[in-house]
């Protein structure tokens, strides 16, 4: 055996039997190898929550197989593929559609890829709609049990894979242009947005939705914010969330994922100039 | 150990703590045989959906033992089952409601089969609503740990089992009465119709839903199914499935589980003499 | 090694990675050893319901570590704590608010208790949001393999642990005051109350929800509780459940979960006299 651990994540959900029958594939060819389940709630055809799960994720994965399955264009000439990254500590297999690309990336980059042609490493299976099933469970479960990254097909360019997709940060008439990256069961919204990043925003800042408005303070924990109030915390992957004390920051602020936020500075709301004031406080 | 995995499937949800239960009923009894999660999705008291499922599934499971709990009728005297298949490659355990008929009919039909009456391979419990955690558990991990079928209470008739209920294609006014047999999470209408059943219906066939007629291409991929369109895709435990690209067919033909549909050739709508027209192109 | 499984509970859910992250941390420290997921469906930051799904799984659970991660305090000074009950049999670790106590209570009571603060059995992460991943479950694997109670930190008074929170049965106006304590999958209501406490009040027995009066059968199973009555029936945990044949007693009752309810004589209903009536039938 090479690897004794495949990382699974899909978009399979749990009301059918997608998931149970990829772990009975896997265990059929390779019995001894534990199968961890990453999550299977990505919401079906997501290939971007996919991802920026995935490279979330990669940091505490264990060395092994990575399978990543969310494949709208499943039966079509998407390519099917594995990745060796760290010079083999780890592989990562599923479609080239951007899936795995933003992981690859964090943990360095792709050493070598190649194309899973081989039907020996194939389930004849019925159909061609589940290549979770058919192509890469089995191409997770033999690489597992020690087949070489080669006997699966052809050797492929690393640069010609699909890349991923990660929003970046602007600026805009003098306002921040962010995105809701995730939003998480608990109702936070995460943002593609680092403490770093904020610095010159203020503490509190401007928060723009849409017509809304919002002031935000930064808090060091969910219990620390005020109730009614939306604040902002560094959440467990470094990167700023908006939060709620006990409820949902993404439906008080009606945000959904992939919304464009804006940030601002308090005192200097942008498209407008500074109103001159007399006696205005602080 | 006779058998090193247990596949086990419920109606039990994810919700509640039932799943974890049974989980650790059969790690006290048989620590090191794997329990391999089919689903627990099945929709509460849906055996004809959890049987659906394990037809589904049987032939991708690994051999051993089979747990199904879907059970409305715990605590009657329904009877739990334990029924052998392949003379003794697996056993499928659980009630004899119809649950397992179907997955024991695809693998060539039960060799023997015998009522789980001895109350020493079952726990004293709480109540009698959780015959899954009492019964069903202990028996599937004893089964793994080698305690014979004929430990368990008397052998009984297989054909005394149940029997499952699977619907028939039939025709009815030149038109052919299929059925919704399951809707995935993508909203993917897996009929009871092979592709054979199919040939003389043409292609595009006519899907007729209540009073709604849609006119069905086959596709080879759901990335190849037009924005807008229902295709018509074999999937992937070889029936046709009805398909929407990146949307749920079910949504949008408002199909629910169970549905009875028809289908009709394209231009012979039933119930009606085919039209005389001049020039009819096709 | 010292313990070989992990039972793991928490209020994650299975939309995002929470879970396999937690998995896949106790795997890279603690590789052999086995996690059985209780369940993670948890409703968010509800303690309550996470101590009294402990308290009902504890007595199945492998002897071994108890890791319950229900934490809306996390980032705040509330204790994380790993508590050790039968002498060493067992450890439950997760946060000091109330979520392990009941479980505790059930199995005889803490023996030992350790605060969590040894930082080399921690995880630097990012950010302090997610104890699950850097205190809880590297504490969990680290006791698994063997690391002694007292490396962790310093010991704590057991009394000194918050108390869970069992609602206490109580008679007010000649009526049982109950909660609903739990409402699971299939819309069963369970109540804090056994069969002995409900001698006295007679079978049938009048459940009063609001102004809304309902004569409730006690029944011996599902099935035997006629069409459009709620039943009582002993549950899995030995304690009563409100119960309807194939449907949500939940739903039909419009109960939720802590709701309070009454239970009372059929024919004595409190706060009112007992009408005369001539030629009253039974």
């Amino acid at each position: 055996m090479r690897y004794n651990t495949i990382s699974f994540l899909s978009d399979f959900g749990y009301e059918d039997e997608f998931v149970g029958v990829v772990h009975s594939v896997i265990r059929s060819i390779a019995p001894d190898v534990a199968v961890v389940d990453v999550t299977h709630g990505i919401a079906p055809h997501d290939v971007r929550a996919g991802a920026l799960s995935l490279a979330r994720t990669v940091e505490y994965l264990c060395p092994g197989v990575v399978l990543g399955v969310v494949d709208p264009g499943v039966g079509t000439d998407r390519r099917a593929v594995a990745i060796e990254v760290g010079d083999g500590a780890s592989v990562l297999v599923g479609p080239d559609n951007g899936l795995l690309a933003s992981a690859v990336a964090m943990v360095g980059g792709a050493s070598r890829a190649v194309e899973l042609a081989n039907a020996q490493f194939q389930l004849p299976g019925h159909g061609s709609t589940f290549d979770g099933r058919d192509v890469f469970a089995p191409a997770a479960a033999h690489l597992a049990m020690g087949a070489a990254l080669t006997e699966f097909g052809e050797l492929i360019d690393p640069a010609s894979l699909m890349p991923g997709l990660l929003p970046i940060l602007r600026t805009e008439n003098g306002e921040l242009i962010v995105e809701a990256l995730w939003i998480d069961r608990f109702g936070n919204v995460q943002l593609n947005l680092g403490l770093d990043d904020l610095a010159e925003w203020g503490d509190p800042f401007e928060l723009v939705v849409g017509e809304h408005r919002e002031t935000i303070h930064r808090r060091s924990a969910y219990r620390h914010i005020a109730s009614g109030e939306v604040g902002a915390i560094i959440d467990s992957s470094g990167l700023l969330s908006l939060a709620v004390n006990g409820g949902s920051a993404a439906a008080h602020l009606h945000i959904s994922t992939s919304d464009e936020l804006r940030i601002a500075k308090v005192d200097a709301p942008a498209g407008s100039s500074t109103p001159v004031t007399f006696g205005r406080r602080s």
